[in-house]
């Protein structure tokens, strides 16, 4: 959910048309595994970038689709049937996964991409998985000869369309250059993060803040309206003091305080509670590897938890302030 | 500690020039109660304002210091033994005490306000205290025939030094605008909340998201150091993303990210941990009174609090960043 | 909800006949102020036990309902329009009230016990209120000359009607002396837990503890079963091990581990959850008073507010299990 | 730390000379992995029953000390340098390994247990990891044709050497029927607990609700004991009444009130701080996966890393009642 407040320019799309303009044939190969809702879109971004595509997916469905996207374009998609075949053609290689198991399994188990990868491939894993398994890998990777960063997004399904995702990258100086060119293909901010695993790192903590900063902001609006507060009066409090943060001033919580914000559509359309109770379990887990006392962060993964458990976790997060409050009738 | 982003502008200080021109003598009668570290200089802005003074404390040597102050300023600066004594002289009554049993009886004991009130003076609560016992007490007054606000504020000792506070005004529009103008001698910002009771709505309410968001952040960036995250380039990310916030951006709690905040110079003058474990405290006590949970908040207190039983209690409240990390040596 | 677990005995009702059969006129007038679910129950068994009763409420029918039980008892039931009249005729007050302001109000306002309270008459506060407030009223009410005790109570109305209460009595052992002789015709245990106050503190810490061990054998039961484990091995292996408590072994809140508890008769005939709110409620406000952290403590006072604001108020506070597991279809 | 109520009794070692008295020659033999602490003991203990060991350790000096220990009971003690080698020779294979990921290695690397399990070998885990893991690894070990059980222990060192361990088993009843038979000569109580992993499951549950437990006796106790309540007095009326609990009863928190716990002795020798941790951690990863709430549990955690952080890691776990009451000189 990082990263929601850039703003969506136009620039990018030009760029994109720049490089539609060279010939296919001298891109290097790219292969994407993973084609789900947002891999889709990503990947047919790299078609579009010029990039001739080899692609691994369970659903073939999926596959199909992506290649008539990408004919649209004039990209050449070609489909591999394990990661092994996928590796042994491409120079660059794209994952997004939902969870750590399916990534180490497609780079370590024994059809994984590491059984054949070209020395000197450059790969970037885009899933949002736990910083100790990303930086393990990328060592792994390292010892195999071929070159890693973690690059997990933000921006959501219409970002992985639209283009302008935001990538926080974590790996060395000379890596980063390297993938950036192709990032950019697919995203609008692409972040240097630091070494191997810090892109999941300041994913982790990004969206650990976050959390806790919009229940803090869902707390204090439920008590100031349950003392007859006017929300309005009291989020514009908050937002010129000092507890003015992105949760009270971009994307309140509360119905109708600001316009085309999940809370004033029936907190639909936004990042799920499902979601940020996945990256907050991979805060604490990560918390817990090292011992860092996360006291409102766990707390935060309880409350979104028990909103699951009561049925709303496909509704935005900040459904937490309609949890809160006094429910009408039940 | 609402408000402290405020740009102090020497604005006012030129208003208070202009003021100061006008004889006392055509001035109201304003009395003050409570000279402590706050109410002294409060008390010394509405003498140099040009108001003939009454003041009532148990503290001898203050009123002295008091008197003094003002005689700078030409001002004339009486002593009443008692509440009551004062009542009878003022037009006007600024109370500024450190907690609601305090000011309950400070108004409502048998030498207290209320026994000698003139009609029609108004009453300027400026304590933080309790919303409910604020509430109730406003009706009270009213029931006297006098007129009564809220008012509490934030800007601490510097802002009321400086004439800079900030405060929040719970009470009629009629009442509202008959204290801003007395308001605006010991302050820069004077936000009128909704009725009675509601600036110390606003107020507690303001705190809790703060305290919230001030520990979230120093989860994140503690989670993110213990990674070997840079906590400067992590900041700055936060700091353009969603998990920004005053906290992060204005105030952060971790040593040597920002120049001139409390973290960077040991945590000390800022706001203190015991104080925001009091705001916290009135905010527990308010939410109880409603049930509205505060999951967060209710954490936050135990945590501030538990800061202080190891003897932090002095310390910024961003100290709570040095209390999860891992102690070096202990 | 202390001491539930006391063994009902027909020992009671034997003293309780030898009583009966002394005559009234040789016994102390008893004053009783608060006749509610159960004080109406406890004035009874007082006027079983021989004494003439002064009662005060300010619902005239209850007040004719316990002049009729105690006709049957051959008692004789006074009525006072105030506080002060009662305190005038009585040698003993037994006040049973909903919370500290009432307490305050029935004792020390204009016409409260204080204003005409007998020398050497014994006060005895069973209501449950916060432990400061007990203390320093006990302070006053010996300051007045009379004596004092409080004594909250456990076990329910059913505890009230049968005359088998536990009370936690705190003052001096002579008052506690005194007043042990009367609470006996209402209660089974009478316990002294030390000076003025400390019956409230014992009620308190015990309901906090008792609270958050519930919440504890709750989810440590939801995670099993969500594992698959059959609920009464689980119970069965954590009542011989060092999970062992009340809340398991006597109470426990899985449907169909126990026979005749709440959980299995749909969380009905309990202690409520809005009466344990109200009780953590107390406790957090004691412990922000010492400043003593109760981090699970708040804790389960947010999750009890939570409960309530989802409708489960009037439930048996071991509903807290089925408010964490995975809600069927909602 | 379950089941550490368990009296010990000499009947054991009655049975344990009994078995010593039938020649080893007849028995089968049992391999042995993980020889640390606790491991140590446990092997020696199976070879005091006349059972042939081949043990596999990375350490060579504890693996010559199982030896000279078994060399006095007449006991056989082989090496093997890898999982495989030994797996090649065992009947019966006991693991006590640190977590999750060496239990994994051992079983399932290249050169581990099941590279070379004999068909209708019983294979017992005995360390103490994540419930899922076992459930997971106990489908591969019964696809190998091997037979599993995990059988997470309590009753820590002393425990370990005296052979009076519990043992929590999860398996079917034929293998749990298997397992008994070599548990009991290292244990006292071996439970059956249900399917593979819930041996797990009950350890992690029993353990979560345990701290939960411990932590709300400390508060309670310390909120009393700041109220100025003798703490023996508090802890004999918690004992008779609805807060009673182990960790009140049997291992009380405050120091004096209970001869002979870790509290009465600075808080040593018990169940320390930091596994204490890593068993919540497994609660907290094991509820995670579930998305099963544990508000309080995962607070406790949070705790004990806190805890840790200060330095305390070492402390017994009943430590909590020290690091939340007022620190004397900090």
């Amino acid at each position: 959910m990082l990263s929601v407040v850039a703003k969506r320019s136009t620039l990018l799309r030009q760029n994109v048309n720049c490089i539609r303009q060279s010939s296919s044939a001298s891109k290097p190969i790219v292969g994407f595994i993973g084609l789900g809702n947002m891999g889709a879109f990503m990947a047919s971004n790299l078609a579009r970038g010029g990039h001739p595509l080899v692609v691994h997916d369970l659903d073939h469905q999926v596959v199909e689709k992506v290649k008539e996207r990408a004919r649209g374009h004039g990209g050449i998609v070609d489909y591999a049937k394990t990661p092994k075949e996928l590796a042994a053609k491409a120079d660059y290689i794209v994952t997004m996964l939902p969870s750590s198991p399916h990534v180490l399994s497609v780079y370590t188990s024994e059809n994984g991409i590491l059984s054949a990868v070209k020395k000197n491939a450059l790969l970037m894993d885009t899933s949002t998985i736990d910083p100790t398994v990303a930086r393990d890998l990328a060592k792994t990777v390292h010892q195999s000869g071929a070159a890693m960063v973690d690059a997990p997004v933000s921006g959501g399904v219409g970002g992985a369309e639209a283009g302008t995702l935001t990538f926080m990258v974590g790996g060395s100086v000379e890596n980063f250059q390297r993938a950036e060119t192709l990032l950019k293909l697919m995203g609008k901010n692409i972040v240097h993060c630091g070494e191997a695993g810090s892109g999941q790192v300041v994913k982790v903590c990004n969206n650990l803040a976050l959390a806790i900063e919009m229940i803090g902001v869902a707390e204090a609006m439920n008590l100031g309206v349950s003392f007859g507060m006017d929300p309005k009066i009291l989020a514009g409090i908050f937002n010129t003091s000092s507890a003015r943060c992105w949760s009270s001033d971009t994307y309140n919580p509360v119905p109708g305080v600001m316009p085309n914000v999940p809370a004033s559509r029936g907190y639909t359309g936004g990042f799920g509670v499902d979601l940020m109770a996945k990256d907050l379990g991979l805060a604490s887990s990560a918390a817990n590897a090292v011992r860092a006392p996360i006291p409102l962060g766990s707390q935060a993964l309880q409350l979104y938890n028990m909103i699951s458990a009561h049925g709303g976790g496909k509704k935005d997060f900040s459904f937490v302030y309609d949890f809160l409050k006094k429910q009408s009738e039940k």
